[in-house]
């Protein structure tokens, strides 16, 4: 009696407890999905802070060091500096290393000297990168935008997403921007953030436990990734949607949203620009643009979707001959020589010298009246200035020379990048296709401003652009061209264009944003039809079923379904009439992930799937722990068994393995459908039935190689896990 | 000999020709799509150009009229004047109804003439309005959002977008806007401009035959819509994604943003704002933001939540109301009642006699030095005043007179804005929502610069709001209550941050943006789940399954698929054993609009599916134009058809009518996979198997049945064409 009370006791007490528990579960469980995204902002914009202050700490350290603290970067040296310079710039404290050796900075010994120290700091770090790489965390090459994508779409590359990729890529981004690459650190910030994200999970069970919310937990973290990139929240957002995502479930998007600007508030925070901007590359312009300007906008579209598409191509090229030629052996080799080519060039030409955000920066940058940049050497006539509005003046000789050291650093920027992308190191590559639009948009813009400074007088000028007016901006020429060349590259559209409105801010810029974007869009399309990550995708062979393309064949699912027509026909478990014995010969001659189950041979009516996985799992944990079961006892997959006569072995019930809802198609069913099948649900395989009757099955593979060969692409160079 | 020449000439002409053809049609077919973008945009923004004119010039109407030419607003005719006169407001050539009719503006008789004048102009087009609506389109009414949510989700409403709809929501709109009514021309807008996508469509093939490539224009148009409507492309892109559109493939994203942009061009080209800005409520605000401004945002936002909650109840209950009582029956009456209260109400007040977006864009505005707005009386102390900033001030005796008066006009808004919504006119809710907000955003905006004001010595201002620091912008607190209270009625999300930010442009301000809009949606949500587009939807009974809310119960599809458990049989039609006679009274007696085809009734083999329509029009035109066929003749649904002994009479092949690929699932399927189907291939119907025999069926209708059921609302409560 009293051991009854107790327990009734118990039975409440727990019963109280369970509800309080299901109470905080449930509160916990509405809130776990913010508290993650408020978490992966903080970590991605913790990291991309931290990346940025070291970057640029150890950019610097290529050219000198701080006496007051050698962990502070230049400008940070020169801020804390108390004695009195003229040069904002050069500052006491801060020493270059033919100061620091031989005791001054002058002459063509220190000269030789500072740029020797400068190829020895780029060799070391990105050496220190690439052993890293190769010898901690193979994952943490590259963009990883392709292998993010894929990911996304389904496909598992384990350890891709892990903490040592995270470490290691962290690590090594920083050297590898230091080191001078012609690469950036956006691609690669998002494979951080969706590192970040994927580690993160783990602390929630929702999250860990469930593939597709996971997912959409990494399409978050992209958009976080891109935000930290630019300080561009929005256009992060739609980066991962346009870009990034495969099936971006509307839902995910406010919280995305949230994450990013968390991320990039963090960021701003932490304030590794020292400027409290948001944003990486600020702008402000002050004139509108003319109409006829759309014309030069337009040409550098064009210029945009040119280097794009030969970009692509000879990126590609050069990478198919890593993987296939003796190249891909060594990588370290590689890394060296290519930052040797890269450090020896760069040096003597002060805008390669400077990192290359720095260099967009300039770029973009509108002359104001007390500018020193030689980009802005002007020849000033004071009486035409009104208050701060800047008339369109003629070149000094600062502008002439800032022209032919451009024009260098575009050619050597061009050729150096299709190297540089893809060696194992990380590397983004919108940094570098900004640049070589910038420089080339600037170009075009200082050309246009003499021409109207020096022939206002022309039809075409006459109206907008007299003379003493201010009508072109070089810097939004420079905008407009790394917005065409980052669209030439990776076909981005709506977030490229939101990307480069949010660093502006300007909707006045939209126009001319868009009309480059594209323009370029549709001359890299009419050359290829990729962008570069789908031509990674692609060259590495990922399963990765395009969500874009449109599939406009008139084949049929029995075209695509295997067995073929002279095959051998398909292999099937039957309910309840196979022994053990059967099953395990099955799985043993086959290698097929999973197989149908049918009520007999005859009638080849589906009951359902069963994953081979589960069926080796079942039968070897039976055979172990259930009395009875040998290899004559018979598998049943019915809900209920019929009574056996009492000498057969004791069977085996599997219904609780199998799949009763597998996905079927009629044969007749247009692979236009299939495929669309296979893409909005994240289909791994679709069984084909006529009349009722089994008759095939069509995995993801099949759909990807029948694709791949209407494409008259070679359909065995797809992967599959 | 002679005519197989001409005929193999023929043919190869024939043949050249028809290769000319097709390279003519795939090069049209390649730009068709961003022609018809082309055309929407061009359309959507002259359209939205004549209806702000046309609007701008009769709500003048209401106050007086222009003598130069009575085909002047107010602020063209002053523009028009040469004589010189001191206040910008009052040119000699404007007269006031009473200065026109008795000579003279001041006193109370010329008050009380123009006041009667107001609201009979008032009364006189809204009357039109409704009588227009009433009697030409009676789709042209309401917002209009809610319909074409239902039918980008595959419900067809014959007629909604047709090109009658397009006339009279357009002039009707131009009258509900000038009436004074508490209404906006956003939603009805995003209408119009979708009846243009929709009618423009008709002039393409492609589009005209696909339902699926018409839905992605309606979407593209519907962005278009919103882009004309704030001058915000990317916002009515990211609205028309999140809000309106129920699949948005995304390769139709970039064409959206094309029209949109095209759209937005296009009415500043016809600058009906006379002010050639993009944006409706064009803000330039000069300060950042503190930290601890946040309160007062998220305090804004609470607001917003508990406006846009407490909006949404009593609309919906009224519009029930409406809908159920004989009230439904006096639209004309209901119209003329609630214009008359508006206007009386709204003349003495000079905050609710201005429209309503100039109301906005005053509560927005930062003041400057030289505003003479009653809003901007501050106590001048030019002292401290240091350039172009200006320091907070004391209040001045208009801005304590117009608190008063918007707090009046707060009240009256909050109300009128209930009985508006759902009238029989066209109405919007954008900018009556943003009225109210910003209303009191700025009463909270001004409380809170007078606190700083007077007690810049309190801890919370120490340190970033010290004496003579122009700390608090009262406009932006507006800006973020309009964004609150919006959000709170439509729960928009990213697109009302986007929106907000496209018309500052300030990145700085997305933050406390994004503050009032978050605790505005957890507030509302909180109180009720719908957004008020989906509240309509539910009123009015809409068969729309919402994509955003998962699905998360534990039934199958066998819970939901009809023949229930104890119905009888499912009807279906045997492919090779049935007379006409038989089919024909399975048309008769039931209403199904469709037929599963199967082997036999024995084996219930499942072959296809017809559609009734189908089916009686094939059996018609049989009987009528082919021989033999009587009610004995045997239908056939098979490939082929055994031979017939002579006697019996000649048989009917149905195989080109039949849906050889309908699609199925298990009856073990999960509710929640079905659901994400429905949703994802926007099916109208599903049928269930067992082991491969045909079971039963589940439809649309059945599917937000049991939704409904699931959410305790009453099944019986949806509609089905």
């Amino acid at each position: 009696m009293m051991t009854l009370h107790l327990t009734e006791r118990w039975e409440i007490t727990s019963r109280s407890k369970e509800s309080t528990w299901a109470l905080i579960h449930s509160v916990s469980d509405a809130f776990s999905g913010w508290l993650l995204m408020l978490l992966i902002g903080l970590l991605a914009g913790s990291l991309a802070g931290l990346i940025d202050i070291s970057a640029h700490w150890m950019t610097d350290l290529k050219e000198g060091v701080c006496l007051a603290g050698f962990w502070f970067n230049h400008e940070h040296c020169c801020w804390k500096s108390n004695i009195t310079f003229t040069d904002r710039d050069k500052c006491p404290e801060w020493k270059s290393w033919s100061q620091l050796m031989i005791g001054h900075g002058e002459g063509a010994f220190a000269y030789i000297l500072n740029y020797f120290m400068y190829v020895i700091w780029a060799l070391l770090f990105s050496l220190l990168a690439v052993l890293l790489v190769k010898g901690f965390a193979p994952y943490a090459c590259g963009s990883g935008i392709p292998e993010i994508k894929t990911i996304l779409s389904g496909f598992i590359i384990r350890g891709y997403l892990g903490k040592w990729t995270l470490i290691i890529k962290t690590i090594t981004l920083v050297l590898a921007v230091s080191s001078g690459l012609s690469l950036g650190k956006e691609g690669p910030l998002v494979h951080v953030a969706c590192c970040c994200g994927n580690i993160l999970c783990h602390l929630f069970t929702k999250y860990r436990k469930n593939e597709a919310k996971r997912r959409e937990v990494l399409s978050a973290a992209a958009a976080a990734g891109v935000s930290v990139a630019f300080g561009a929240p929005i256009g992060g957002v739609l980066f991962s949607l346009e870009e990034v995502s495969y099936y971006f479930p509307l839902k995910t998007l406010w919280r995305s949203f949230f994450a990013a600007l968390v991320a990039a508030f963090t960021l701003r925070s932490i304030n590794p620009f020292g400027n409290s901007r948001l944003v990486l590359f600020y702008v402000e312009f002050h004139m509108p643009w003319h109409l006829l300007e759309l014309i030069p906008f337009i040409l550098l579209g064009i210029f945009g979707g040119l280097w794009g598409a030969f970009f692509i191509r000879s990126n590609i090229a050069w990478c198919r001959r890593r993987k296939t030629t003796k190249l891909g052996k060594y990588p370290v080799l590689e890394v060296f020589v290519v930052t040797a080519i890269t450090a020896i060039l760069a040096f003597p030409n002060e805008y390669t010298r400077m990192s290359t955000s720095e260099l967009i920066s300039e770029l973009f940058n509108d002359c104001g009246i007390l500018d020193s940049s030689k980009l802005c050497e002007y020849v000033n006539d004071f009486n035409s200035t009104k208050g701060d509005d800047l008339p369109d003046r003629a070149a000094g000789q600062g502008v002439y020379t800032a022209m032919w050291q451009l024009a260098l650093a575009l050619i050597m920027k061009v050729f150096i990048t299709i190297f540089t992308f893809g060696m194992k190191v990380p590397s983004g590559l919108f940094i570098p296709s900004m640049a070589v639009g910038a420089i080339a948009g600037r170009l075009l813009g200082v050309g246009m401003e003499q021409l109207a400074f020096y022939h206002h007088d022309w039809v075409i000028f006459s109206g907008w652009c007299s003379q003493g007016a201010d009508c072109i901006t070089p810097g939004l020429y420079a905008m407009v061209g790394a917005a065409a060349c980052l669209g030439g590259v990776t076909r981005m559209t709506v977030s490229l264009v939101v990307i480069m409105f949010e660093l502006t801010g300007g909707l006045e810029y939209i126009v001319p944003l868009m009309a480059a974007a594209m323009t370029s869009k549709w001359v890299a399309d009419a050359i290829g039809r990729e962008g570069i990550y789908d031509a990674h995708i692609r060259l590495n062979g990922y399963p990765f079923l395009e969500a874009k393309e449109e599939f406009s064949h008139k084949t049929l699912a029995m075209d695509v379904m295997r067995p073929r027509r002279n095959d051998p026909p398909l292999t099937v478990i039957t309910q309840d009439s196979m022994t053990v014995e059967d099953v395990e010969a099955i799985i043993n001659e086959t290698t097929y992930s999973g197989y149908p189950v049918v009520v007999s041979r005859e009638s080849q009516r589906l009951v359902g799937f069963v994953l081979r996985r589960d069926l080796i799992i079942s039968i070897e944990n039976a055979r172990k722990k259930q009395d009875g079961i040998v290899s004559t006892s018979i598998i049943y997959f019915t809900d209920h068994s019929p009574p056996l006569p009492p000498s057969s072995p004791s069977m085996l019930k599997l219904r609780s393995i199998l799949d009763l809802s597998p996905f079927t198609v009629t044969d007749q069913t247009p692979m236009e459908i299939v495929v669309d099948i296979f893409r909005k649900l994240g289909l791994r395989q679709c069984l084909v039935t006529h009349n009722g009757k089994l008759l095939g099955i069509i995995t993801k593979k099949d759909v990807l190689k029948h694709i791949a060969q209407l494409a008259n692409q070679d359909p065995d160079s797809i992967l599959f896990n």
